[in-house]
Order: C-alpha cells, then structure tokens, then sequence
C-alpha cells in the first residue's frame, strides 16, 4: 500500500512549518506546497536548495516565478488531483472558500485555527480528542495558544482531573517579520473570556474555564499563567513528573538561564533548529505555585511550530492511520524527534 | 495649633509626585525637598517656575546649582531641624541609611517599597491597615503593584470576603526616560510566588496568595490578573458597584476606547493631569469573568503615582491626625481631587 | 474691530494641541471645536472642566453625548457661520472634502501635513516661507517632521546659507495609544528619497534635499540626523549661536540628562506642560560633527506638538494679520510663552 | 603539512559562531572552545548532538558539567598547548587578561572589537587591510558595525575613492535574548562621532569621517545610512554593480518584501541558516540617492555573525597562509558559502 499523500496549502509562517514537519514523516508521502506570489519565504526555500514542488493558485502568474528562476509543478488543482490530505494554513477565510475545492477533488483537509468552527467537521486536538477525528474529512486545529494550553491541561486532567481553570494569556502581537500587526509601549486587552478559554472548554466539556488576554509588543511566543483546580490534590512533584513525561512539553528551569520567552527562542536557534523553531511548550519549574489545592503555573507557547505535530496528528486520525491516540501521537514524535524527559 | 510639616527626600519619579501629592494636603505643610545633583527633575522643576525649597545631602556640590541659577535653601539636615515627617523616597538601600539621620532628629518617616521591611515598624496600606499606622515613628508603603493590589482586593474582603487570590502580574520594566533597565522583544519571568503575593498576606493575613510576575517591554503601567476565591459568592454587578464606589479605583470600558495601559496614560494627559499622572488604579468593566464561584478580573496601575495617596495616609497615621480609617483616608482623596463613581 | 474667530476641526491628537494653542493667542478667538462621536479626547476634555464648545459633523449622533453628559453647541455648519479660519485636523483625506464646505461658507482654512498638496494655494511655513501665505484662502502646513526639520535648516540658511542636505529620518511609528500602527522589534526602511526631503526642497528651492527614513518602534519624538553643505563655513559655536537663538529650538547636552528623545518627553511632562507637550525642537549640543565643511547635527521632533506654532502662523498669515514675518512668529511664540536661549 | 589549528576562547554569541565558521574552513583545524559555566549555549551545544571538545577555565567547575553530562577534555592552557591560533570572544577586558596566556605558551589571538586597541598590534580587517596582518601575533578585528561598513566603504573606495563619510548608525540595543541591556519607548543618542567613525578612519586613514549614533529598542541588526563623497562621480548602477560584486554583500529590494531588518532575519531563518545568522550585510536597492555628487546609501549589520569571515580572515592573515588579499578571503567565502551575485 502506497503512502498517504499530503499536499500544504499556504506557505506563509505556518505552512513552511507543516511542509517541513510533513516532509520527514517516514509514513507519509508530501507532495507540494501552494501559493500565491514570489514571497521571500519561496525566494528563501528556492536559495536554500531544498525546494518542495510548487503549485500555483493562479497560473498567470506564472512569469513571476519564471522571472525569478523558481519552477512551478503545476496549479493548486493539479496537486488536489494527487494528494489525500490538504493541509491548509491560508489566511483565515480562505480555508472556508478552498473547502470547496477539497470537496470538489475528494481531499480531506485540515485547517488552521484562524478558520472558523464552522469549516470543519471536528475541532481537533492530538492529544485531547484523536478519536474524535478519526475518519473524519474535516478537522480544525486548535490555535497556537490553544493548542499548547490543552495540551498542559490535558495531561493534568488524565492523571488528577482538573475541575476549572482560570488562564492570563500574556500574548505576543505579531510574529518576528510581522509589518501588518504591531504594538508600541502598550498592553491592549481584550475582553473576558478569551476564545482560548472558550475552545478548550469545546474539547474538554468538562473543564470549566475563563481567560484574561493581553497583547504585548513581542514576537518570540506567548506565555500562559493558569490557575487550576485540580479534582484529587497534586503536589509540585507528581506536576513536573506529568510534565516531564509528556514529549510535547519541555520543563525548564529559571535557574540554567531560561529565564524569558525569548531564552527559549535563542535556546531553539542554538541547537541548530531550523529557523529556531520549537514543538514544545516550556514549563518553568520555578513558577509553580499553589493557592490553597488550586495550581498557579506558567507555559511559553512558541507560536510559530507549536501546533505543527497536532496538524500531523490530525492526518493520522483523518485518514484512520492509527486508531490507537497513543500509538499515533508517539509516530508524530518519532518522525519530528520528540522525546518525553526535557 | 500649627500644620504639622513635610518634608520630601529623594526627588526621582516618586519623591517629585509625593511633592506635588503634599503639596495640597490643607491640613500639612510641605517645607521642601531633599536632593544630591542638579538633575533633569529640578532644572524642570526651577524652569516651571513653581520652585519648592530645596535642600542639598553635600552642601560641597551647591556651587552646581548655583551655575545655573537654582536656589538652595540649605542642607538635608536642616530641613530635618524643621519636619516632623519625611517621606524618604530614595533608592533602595538609602533610606535605610537615612533612618538614623531621622532617628537623630526625632523625625518620623515613610519609607517606599523599595526598602527593606526592617527599616519600619509597620507596613502600611491606608485602606487596609490604617490602624496599624497610627502613633507609629516609621512606616513603609507597600509597592507600587501591591498598594494598587490590595486597594481592589482589600474592598471586596470587606463586602464579601476574601478566601485565596492567584495573580498574574504583567509589569512594565522601566519608568519613561528609564535608560537603567529595559528588556526588548521579551516576557522575562520571575519565580513563583512573587513578593506582591507575599506582601499582601503580610497587610491581609486572613487571605492566602500567590503570584507569577512577568516582566514587559513597556513603560505606563502594570497590569494585574487576579483569580479570586469570595467567601460568598458575588455577581458581576455587586463588584463593579464595590469598585466605582472606591475613590481611589475607576472603573472604565475598552467600549469607550480604554484598551490598553496606554489609554489610559493618554487619557490622563488629557486631563490635563499633571506629568500625565493618574493616582486611580482602572479596573475594565468588560475583563470579568467567573471560574465557578472564582472571580477572574483585571486591574492596572499606573506605577509612577499609584503610592501617592496611601503614602498621605501615612503622614495621617503616624502623627495620629486622624484615628478613624475613612476619615484620614477621606481626607486625603479630598485634597487630591480624587471622588468615587468614577 | 473684532478679534479673528477660529475653529478647530477634528479633536485629535493634533486637533487638541491646535485648540490648547489657539485659545491663548490674544488676537484671536477660539469658537469651538469639531468631532464626530465621544472619543475619549472629548471625554477627558469635559471630566476636566475646561471645555471648548462642540460641534457635531452629524447631528444624529447628539444622542450618545447626551448620554455622557456632554454639551453639544451645534452642528459642524453652524461653527463654519461664526469663524474665520477652520484648522482642519481630520484623518488624511477628510480635509480636502471638508474645503467644499469651507468654500460654501467663506471660511479659510489650514490643513495638516497629511493632506494631500493640491488641497491648499500654498505649501506653508511660519519661519521659512510666511510671505506666500499672507492672504491666501488655503495653507497647508508641513508634516511634523518637515515642520522641525525646516525650522534648523533654514535657520542656518539665512545665516550661511545651505547648498544642500542628506537627512536620515529615526521615526516614531505611532503616537502613544495608537494601536493602528505599530512595529515589534523591527526597523522599517522607506526608499529613498522621503517625502520630507521632498517636501523642504518645495518650501526651500533653492537647497538641494535626499533623505531616508527608518520606522522605529518607539513614540516620543522622531530623531533627525542632517548632513548640511552650508555656502560659507560654520564654526560648532556660530551654529549653536544660531540654534539658541531661535524660540523654537532648545540646546540640550546629553552631560545634563538629556540623553534621548524619551528624556525630553520626561522633561516637558516634569515642566507641567500640559500632556507633557513640548513646541520646540531640541539640538543636542554634544551631537555637533563635521566632515569636511559639511555639518552632521541631530535634531529632536516632538511630533504631537511640533506644528502647532506654525499653525497659528499660518492664520496670521492668511488673515494678513501680520505682514512681517518675524513680527507674526513672534507673537505666536509670545502667546506660547515661547522665548530663545534655551 | 598538518592544518593550523584553532581554539575558540568564550562560547558567547560570538564565540558560538566563531566556532562554527571556523570548522567548516577546510585549511584550518578547530580543536575546541574554552568556556567558563553551563551556559545555555553549551547546554544545546550538547543537546544538539554536535559537540565541540570543551576546555574549561576553571577545572574546579568541572563537576557542574559532569552532573548535567557534558563531557569536559581539559583546562584552558592545555587547549593553548595544542592551537596555533585563539580566536578570544571574551567579555571586553577579559582578553587583555588572557593575552598573558597567549604569549606564555606561544599562540598568536584575534580579538574582538569590544576589546581595547593596545591588546593587538594591528586593528583588522580581511578586506581593507589584510596585509597589515600578515605574520601578526595579535589582530584586533573591527567591531561588528565598523566591520560591515567597512566593507560597503571600502568598496567604494577602492574603485572610486571615497574623499569623507558621515554615517548615522541605528542601533539595535540588545541581541536576542539578552536581558542585561534594554531600551523601552526610547531612542538613546551617543555624542558625535561615534567609535566606529573614528575606527574607520584609523583602518582607512584617507578617509575623512564622522557619525551620529542611536540606540532603538530592537535586536535582529543595524541599520546605518551613510553620506559618501566619492572622490569620482559615480551612478546608482555602477554602485550596485560594486555591491553585487562582493561576496559579503547582499543587494535586496524593498518591492522583494526586504523591508525591514527583521525581514532578512526572517529569510536567513527560512534559508535554513543556523541559529538564522547571516554573514552578509545587505544593501537596499531603493534607499539609494543622491545629494549633489554624494551618495545617500543604507546597509543593514548582521550584528551576530557579521565579524566571523573577517576574523577567519585574521587566522589566514597571522598565519601568513595567504600573502594575497583576494586568495585569502576568497577562500573564508568559499568555506562559508558566500557568492557574489547576491
């Protein structure tokens, strides 16, 4: 049986990251990636040499790329016409148009969290709800924080139960490069609750949840204060054990230097990570604290990869690759090289 | 029977505000200022043309003022000779120092959060432990972030009751014109509890708390996120009319444009306050939320004039001008201006 | 005979500092000012007391002032029947419909550097081109950083003449509280040449003018560094002598504190100034160099308030109040209590 | 012929990639980096997999790598012992320190630019003055600002000549990740001329210079703008034909989406760049102008890797491994992959 092939759709700073992650998946085929224009993030895939096959949304644009030396494998309906599975990461709104065309060529897809619930047939999370979205044609990915926050809760939840939470999303405004967004000398505020709050209690029904969310004018990941009721009492102890086990989450210390968002950022870029990027979330062991059997802790959430191994996972359970979620979200790790014990 | 008379030593971002907040308190007397160099703060101070006495630590460095025309009045302790008062709003570590020049001179003095608790005899909070103040020779002032703290939480203990708090605090790193500190495109953290929690349990025993602090790469305002266990459980409506019915608390709406510690920084130079300063900490009408019977709500402080009014309460306590708590405290929002149902 | 009557349309951030800088001016009259809904500009005006008359563009809005308690004097026509000159500072492109109307009822008008050139008969500057003014219906004011830039330049100009200018434009991305623009951790590059470089070489003929600007993430003040050919030679102590003598120039050193754009911002709000506003330009006196004969010096914007001065100017200038240049500015400066030798 | 062998002295930010942009050079052989504590750096330099031998300072700290499992191949001196050749990127004054060691056991050294002039007997660069370096003992490299813009200057200067510059050099204040210095909301000036005018003037004596410096509240590179006079008329093209030429100068376009620094950090991330770095300084294609004969030009400063082909430079310099300029850095290019074209 051949493998299943995957197609992104988008190469902006989520879909460079899904066709980088898809690509060393041993169990799954990518075939290409679709955009628009000449973007430096094509001009960069092109210089760097490692070029995935192209595919274009409007063929008359074609002269542009000729112009530039990127070649072009063909149009956005010739890769439909060969893939399985589109992952989608347009700008919010156009997934809901591109459905269309998935029903039209019989591609399932998987869309980013900037779509809205509708698009979808299953809000999605590796972790939390794979069964949920086995078979599926249509699943969302939760966001970046949403997706990082669940799965912190969500371990918590298997092993003591968590009964509500109440989040601070300390949130970063624009991503590094990001002209269009922007914050100077300002936290902006949102109202209360925040959508994270709101999607989490989507995939976890029985968690109670509210949320606080400020913008700050940074770009190298958000930060997470969550005030948990856990349903059994947890000491510090069992917490970082749970978080140790856990291949998505990272425990780190103030005290060896992560002491910032963006210690983490320089700590990705030296081990050699391409772009720098991160899977996991961080969790500072310093910052757990406990107000009467409530948990105070704190979660870094590296925006730009955080939700890429979910998005695979959503194509192991679409395609009902695997059935068991353990057995799919430990092939995801292998192939993106997570580890539970950092 | 004379006005008992202030004097203020130290004049940086604090002791310049404690200045112009003593200024016009009817009932005191402010004799003048205590400083080391001519720095920027008193050539505006002397260029405005609205001079208080000043008087010099090292009565050697005179001839620097006297080359650009600022009056002296004389030396640090000869204003001590005339007070019965000092606010020491030095930096940290100085008026620890500066206690035995006080001591000597039979002087009673407020300290600023910066200072070790040891150098006073209470910690004082005007709305919260007034009492503890009266009578007493030396007082220190919660910080910044504390003293706006528990001005929210110290109303709702006294309607409803106070269980446990978690909070989150997002602070801006440096004071405007700050060049000593700073952080760029960084959430820096700090371990959990963070001393705000810790003071709060030290004014309001009765309350357990605890804290994760994040620093931000902005300069007006703190914002604080606080997950509060009621005794009894209160409605949205209930809290809000504790809060507007808090001279020293405004409540306003992101409705209105209030989205950010900005806003509310440009609001008040709209006012025409002086410096753009503000002494009410905001709380945003829309940023509440409920966690099961916990309540989630925000607050902002402006960090360089919060202290102000609670530091007046001081000089009320330890002279024992007023004995009752709402009387002093009453007075004090009088002379600045401050009213509830704002 | 009656003093001029004066309206200012649009109450924001430059609106409010045109209305604060009007009012004072002896020979004129501020009637009133315009907006459209119940900004926090307008709410802030009416909780301080001091308020100027307002007129409404749409009337059906009268409603929600109401609510706030607000009084509404009128509609934007019925301002236009009582005055003179209208000082249109409404969002780019607003100004050039206003003028039809200011057409229809007679009025004359001066519009701020965001409008587009054909709107006005003359591209204006109180110090360098005032006579083109006198008696026109329709100025344009230049941007605040021409403004600034044009008040050093031609300075040196009519004392040694300038052949020519390279600048380099350090500019604040966004006014404090502005969350529409906005840049993290980045420098944003213009191509060159930048319209102020254009627009000095429109109001000064006869000086050849290039520049590039960089968006920095910042909002007080915009810095300029010029690299000036001047016609004769000029010693360090000529031009500070110029620069010291000119109203709307401070020297400041960097030995007194006065260490960047941030530190004049702390300076203004410690004078009192209202909002912390500053009308003039600063000259570090320390950042003076040459290459060659060419001068390299910097000059500091502070953007809220830099164009108000020539502003007033331009209604001396179009009403033919004055006809001697300097006799118009320096009445100007002598309402704004303006004075050289800072 | 065995290779010249290396030592890096200091695994800081530069020291990191000193390291690496000496290992790939296929004539000289990295023996090992020299570190003080368990630095994060070193942490992922383990995590990574791709170890370079570790020498410690201090042997007594041996046991705080042994618990974390980084291996540890002996001290200091007994790295001198075997290297030709350090490379010391040592916090400024710690290499005069270790200049002592150097002589001691017979290695020649290439400091950094924080470190003071005396410690070398020559003040280098690999493209300006090569031949001053030949059979040196100690070289001091430009910092990283004077470096780059050598680079565009001497260019220039060698096929036009280049009679006098005034540069204005936009600062990112802080690199990623570093928390010990910050700017907020401020631009911060330095009294004219700055150092690296003067460096420049001491590489290249010709050439008269001066410059403004600003410290901005970014950290992915440097922006200067320089006013050249060259000593022949020269036109846009013929000056990027100079730049396109050089293999350490990339030419980008704004219309391309090279707007800012940060977007070429962000291309250098998405060509797969370690930690994102880039060698190359870049020039805009649209942000050149003229001002009579001068050139208005701006270039951007890779401040994290700009110094590393310069300083491999230096080794073949004091090493006397090529006696021809061009040979020799056209192999350190040839090593790091640098073309011309770009």
């Amino acid at each position: 049986m051949s493998k299943p092939k995957i197609g992104v759709v988008g190469y902006g700073t989520i879909g460079q990251r899904l066709a980088d992650g898809a690509a060393p998946q041993g169990d799954m085929e990518l075939v290409g990636v679709v955009d628009v224009a000449p973007t430096l993030a094509l001009r960069a895939l092109h210089e760097s040499g490692m070029f995935y096959k192209l595919y274009l949304v409007d063929p008359a644009r074609k002269p542009e790329f000729d112009e530039i030396g990127i070649p072009v494998s063909g149009t956005f309906e010739e890769l439909l016409e060969q893939i399985d599975v589109a992952l989608d990461a347009t700008p919010a709104g156009i997934g809901a148009k591109n459905k269309e065309l998935y029903k039209k060529h019989g591609v399932k897809a998987i869309f980013q969290g900037g779509e809205k619930s509708e698009v979808a047939d299953v809000f999605f999370h590796g972790y939390a709800n794979y069964e949920k979205g086995i078979g599926q044609n249509f699943l969302k990915l939760t966001s970046c924080n949403t997706t990082g926050l669940i799965r912190a809760v969500d371990a918590i939840d298997r092993e003591v139960g968590v009964e509500k939470i109440a989040i601070t999303i300390i949130r970063r405004v624009a991503d590094p490069g990001d002209t269009h967004r922007g914050l100077v000398d300002m936290l902006k505020v949102d109202p209360v609750p925040n959508h994270q709050a709101v999607d989490l209690m989507m995939i976890m029904p029985h968690v109670d949840a509210t949320g606080f969310l400020v913008h700050t004018p940074i770009t190298h990941g958000h930060i997470i204060s969550i005030v948990a009721t856990p349903r059994k009492t947890i000491s510090k102890g069992t917490l970082l054990d749970i978080f140790r086990a856990h291949p998505r989450i990272r425990v780190v210390r103030i005290a060896d230097g992560f002491n910032s968002n963006t210690a983490l950022f320089k700590y990705a870029r030296d081990l050699g990570n391409k772009r720098g990027d991160m899977y996991e979330i961080a969790v500072w062991e310093e910052c757990i604290g406990f107000s009467g059997k409530d948990i105070l802790f704190a979660i870094n959430i590296p925006q730009e990869a955080v939700t890429i191994p979910e998005t695979v996972d959503g194509v192991r359970a679409c395609l009902s690759m695997q059935t068991d979620r353990l057995e799919a979200v430990g092939l995801t790790n292998q192939y993106l090289g997570l580890e539970s014990g950092r």
